[in-house]
C-alpha cells in the first residue's frame, strides 16, 4: 500500500512539471528510453498540429477569397436615367462593409496565428499556445459566421425581395454583382466551418495533454 | 539514471490510466492520502463545472428570451387601406424565421446539455462529456451568432432603409415591432457570447486534465 502511495505521488509530481515546463521532461525521456508512450503521444499531437497548420492555410485562402471578392465587387449598369446612376458596390450596404472588415480581420488573425501553429508543431506539448489559439479561433467562429450570415440575409433579400415590406429584388438588374457577393458569402461560411474544425482539433490536442 | 527511468515510466502508466479510465485512480488516492494535488485539481475542476452549469442556465434564459420575444412579435397597425393591411410578424421575413428556429434549437440543446454539465460536476475528471459539450458549444456559437447577425442586418435595414437599393425604412410605422425585434437580437448576441465563454471554460478544464 505504501509503494502504491509513493508511486502515485511521483506520478503527480511529474505530471505537474510536465504541464508547467512543457519541454524539459521530454528530452529526459529521449535520453533514457526510445519510444515511450509519452513520445508516441507527442508524435500523435504533432500530427494534429500539422493538420491544424494545413487547415489554417485553407481558412486563410477562404477568408482572403471572401474579402477580395466582396471588396472588389463593383458593377455599373450600361444605362442610366436622369435621377439614378445604376451602380452597385459593396459599400452601398452596411452589412457588406461589415463582411469585408470581419473577413479582413479573420485573414489578418490567421496570418498572425501561423507562427503559433508552427510552435505547436515544433513543441507538441506547448499548452499555452494551443489554449490561446483555441480562444481566438472560437471568437473568429463568431466573427466569420456573423459576417456571412448578415451578408447572406441581405443577398437573400436582393435575390428575392420581400413583398411585405415593399423591398424589391435588385438581382434582376445587378446579376454579376449578386453572383460575386453570393460567392463571397459561401467562402466566408467555409472559413467559419474550418474555424469550428480548428477549435475541435485544439480541444482534442488539449485533452491528450 | 535507472531510477529516473523507472519513475518516469510509472508516471506515464498512471497518466495513461488516468486518461483512459477517469475515476478509478482518484478513489485510490483518497484511500491513501488526504488532499493530494490531484484532488485539489479535482476541486478546482468542480468549481469550473459549477460555473459552467450556471452559465448554461444564463444562456438558456437568453436564448429562450430571444426565441419567445421574436416568436410572439406581431403588430397590426390601427389603420388600413384597400390594398394593404398593415401587419408585421416575424414570419414575414425569412431571416427572422431562421432566427426563431436557430434560437429554439440552441434552447433545446442547452436543456439537453444540463445533465451532461451535472455529470461534469459530479465527476470532475469525465473528459468525454466535456469534449462533447465543447464541440456542440462551438457549433452553437456559430448557430446563435448567425441567427443574431442575419436578424440584425434586417433590423438595421428596417430602421434605416437603404437609398441605393430603394429599400425604405419600415420602423416609422412599426415602432413596437422594431423595438421587440431589436431586443430579441440583443438577447441572441448575449447567448452567443455566453457560448464563447462556455467553450473557453471547457478548454481550460480539458487543459487541467
Amino acid at each position: 500500500m505504501d509503494s502504491t502511495k509513493s508511486s502515485g505521488e511521483t506520478a503527480i509530481n511529474i505530471t505537474e512539471s510536465k504541464s508547467s515546463k512543457g519541454k524539459a521532461p521530454a528530452t529526459n525521456y529521449i535520453a533514457t528510453t526510445k519510444a515511450t508512450p509519452y513520445q508516441q503521444q507527442g508524435g500523435w499531437k504533432r500530427g494534429i498540429s500539422i493538420f491544424d497548420f494545413i487547415l489554417r492555410i485553407c481558412a486563410l485562402v477562404a477568408a482572403l477569397t471572401a474579402t477580395t471578392t466582396m471588396g472588389t465587387t463593383d458593377q455599373t449598369l450600361p444605362f442610366f436615367t436622369q435621377f439614378f446612376q445604376f451602380q452597385a458596390s459593396y459599400d452601398d450596404l452596411p452589412a457588406f462593409t461589415f463582411f469585408v472588415v470581419a473577413n479582413a480581420i479573420a485573414s489578418g488573425y490567421l496570418v498572425l496565428s501561423l507562427p503559433f501553429s508552427i510552435v505547436c508543431i515544433v513543441r507538441p506539448h506547448a499548452v499555452g499556445a494551443k489554449l490561446l489559439l483555441l480562444i481566438f479561433d472560437t471568437v473568429m467562429v463568431g466573427f466569420t459566421t456573423a459576417a456571412a450570415a448578415a451578408a447572406a440575409a441581405i443577398v437573400y433579400l436582393a435575390h428575392n425581395g420581400n413583398s411585405n415590406t415593399n423591398w424589391f429584388a435588385i438581382c434582376q438588374q445587378f446579376t454579376d454583382f449578386c453572383q460575386r457577393v453570393s460567392g463571397a458569402v459561401v467562402a466566408s461560411f467555409i472559413a467559419a466551418v474550418i474555424f469550428i474544425f480548428l477549435v475541435v482539433l485544439s480541444a482534442e490536442a488539449l485533452r491528450r495533454h
